[in-house]
């Protein structure tokens, strides 16, 4: 099968929406084993669109097509699959009954201009939409599929998850599709691929590895293919264990998640309390763990020190420290995450201390250089890094490198 | 001009990364006054890339291409463009200069797979990235424009705004485009649209307004295009004071400034020292003020205070607040700011309480509500605010409204 995507709106192309839309369906056929070969984003002008679907559908059988079903006059999508497929209108008496239903439960009048919505091309067959007023449409025309949705992301995955979902899988055979992916922190794509030369190059053809970088750290993720069932499961997982051995220094997950979220849940299921205290990172490192839910049993709260004098009052970092080898520092580190832990009492505390910049640095202390500290009760360790990129950047990457520290360490203390 | 884009990647087909680039460049186009009539998303395969980027050529004279430049194997952009335009290889040496240096910064080895990215098709332009390593590409073949950048959006940017942007205004003609944004916070979009009705009306043909609303807070954007310079500056100017008067209640700043940046510049301004005691936000607000660069020397540092026993030990909060109306309560927020305030000894100090969700509501305090408190030495106010979305809007949302709060402290106290 080959499927596509196009999305409909001037709001895409003018930048005023994120497509969103897109990525959720792709993942979702991904999973199914059905990749999409090509997306396309058009304004809401009806030739754009007639040339587009056309295209597109020279090109694949399946063409899933979102946006310009809502009420008002820019909305053209409806109308131009009628022209496109040469029919007439019919009035879908159930779309009737619930914009009835739904206006009636909203409490609001149901205009002239909502009850066009339930007259749809005679051609196709409706999608209901249980979340909204627009329904979906289904053309299945000279042995090619097209699938018209909202733009609503919820109305949209509805429609996707309980009517689309379902009568594709009649309508065609699906090839079986297995994804892995391994998150690595802490090593450039250059050098993985070094690591990985050899493994990628005894990659049978069904079986492909792509680089996904983003701050500090670089996705793995190993695609395999096949007609049907077989073995491929057995033989990803075979690969898979391959490639997260050859680089086990720097996988920090073996599934696809963000670090500090995998990171949390791994110290929620062990029942570990932690803290942090952060100078550079000014509270991105607890922001982004506090995102995982049930955080609350293991967090009871961590000190933002900017200022030295916090370092010292707060955390009892000894004056002597900052004086003589500077807040940026080894032990400063180190004294940041163990006053942290005592005086919060937990089992691990983590401290990062740097120069996040674009200002602050010096010939001796670059910005970007950071030191991370990781304190339990068997010891404190630091780790120094040379972080790059902007002030998000620094700290994204900064984080990234202390998830790493923490996994190392659950696994050897804990 | 008539622009396209093209998105490299099997990662945004499957779903596994969300196209933010061309959004980015969209609304990058739209306030340079050129409209992107097209977007397509592509595999990374040759016979793809090259079939889109041949029929996009076909419609329009500025091309932008990005995506696959890195320097693994799955990276074919570069050499695709090659094939395309039938043209071999130069190696350039500022690039080779530029990758030694960097590599030098990083104390990494330079492998030849990075000196590789210096070998760039004989009929490009280089287009130089500043902040990665895959320098970007302008071709200028048969009167029109492709532009070929990597995908990381930090190094796309920066070779947008430094390399494209000012070759594209030597090389194609503008219409004059003045923008002027002011950030609201607070107030819907359909309220706010109701208090403009009449202004709208009133404005001429060649000014539009644009409603941009995020998390919290409605961006008004008042665009004004003109053929050639004339008064436009001046027009715009007037028009502006008065949208920024009719909504002076709500708006936040009269630029298009991220509002915890634009206040924490405006602190800094006044030498006022801040801090904070952050519960359900975790950090968040935090990490949004120190942005800002230069923050240092007015921020020293602050709680998180996740948990009850961390809000009485560390800001002074009474037990008895909490036993008798919970945490979170107004009782309590104002008290974590005082105590914040006195703790840090500060001019002012903000704190927040809720809940985050999406566990932890109940019938009398649902997911979604937040006490926001603001302490100076003039005393301490509470607002009570009722957010919607998961728990990064929740946070985002909150941030902004502590932003308004810190804005009506800035004009009525200092």
């Amino acid at each position: 099968m080959n499927a596509e995507i196009i999305t409909i709106g001037d709001e895409l192309l003018i930048g005023q929406t994120v497509d969103t839309n897109s990525a959720w369906m792709g993942a979702e056929f991904s999973k199914m084993g059905i990749s999409i070969a090509r997306k396309t984003a058009v304004q809401d002008k009806a030739n754009e669109i007639k040339t587009a679907i056309s295209e597109a559908l020279s090109r694949c059988n399946l063409l899933l097509v979102t946006g310009g079903l809502g009420p008002t006059k820019d909305d053209i999508t409806k109308t131009t699959l009628c022209e496109f497929y040469g029919c007439g209108y019919r009035r879908d008496e159930a779309v009737v009954a619930h914009l009835e239903a739904l206006f009636e439960a909203r409490n609001r009048k149901l205009l002239d201009s909502n009850i066009g919505q339930a007259d749809l091309p005679e051609l196709c067959e409706t999608l209901h939409n249980r979340v909204g007023t627009a329904p979906g449409m289904w053309f299945d025309v000279n042995g090619k599929v097209l699938v018209s949705m909202p733009g609503v992301p919820s109305e949209m995955m509805n429609i996707m998850i309980h009517e689309v979902i379902p009568r594709l899988k009649n309508r065609f055979q699906f090839p079986v599709i297995v994804h892995k992916t391994a998150v690595t922190v802490g090593i450039p794509e250059s050098l993985l691929s070094k690591l990985l030369e050899d493994f990628e190059s005894r990659l049978p053809a069904h079986i492909k590895l792509a680089y996904l970088p983003s701050l500090n750290m670089v996705k793995l993720r190993l695609s395999g293919r096949a007609e049907n069932s077989n073995n491929l499961p057995d033989e990803m997982e075979k690969w898979f264990n391959e490639l997260c051995h050859i680089c086990r220094k720097h996988v920090l997950c073996r599934e696809d998640e963000i670090p500090a979220r995998y990171m949390t849940r791994k110290l929620i299921e062990k029942n570990l309390t932690y803290t942090l205290a952060e100078s550079c990172t000014g509270g991105f490192i607890a922001n982004q763990m506090i995102q995982e839910p049930g955080v609350s049993r293991i967090f009871k709260g961590s000190v933002i020190c900017y200022a030295n004098e916090i370092k010292i009052s707060e955390l009892g970092v000894d004056p002597q420290i900052i004086e003589t080898l500077g807040a940026v520092s080894e032990p400063c580190a180190a004294a940041m995450a163990e006053g942290a832990r005592k005086k919060f009492r937990t089992d691990i505390a983590l401290s990062a201390t740097g120069i996040a910049g674009p200002g602050g640095g010096t010939t001796e202390k670059k910005v970007g250089l950071i030191y991370i500290g990781l304190s339990t009760q068997n010891g404190t360790q630091v780790q120094k890094f040379h972080l790059f990129g902007n002030r998000e950047q620094f700290m994204a990457r900064a984080c990234n490198a202390a998830m790493l520290m923490l996994k190392d360490c659950l696994e050897r203390e804990f």
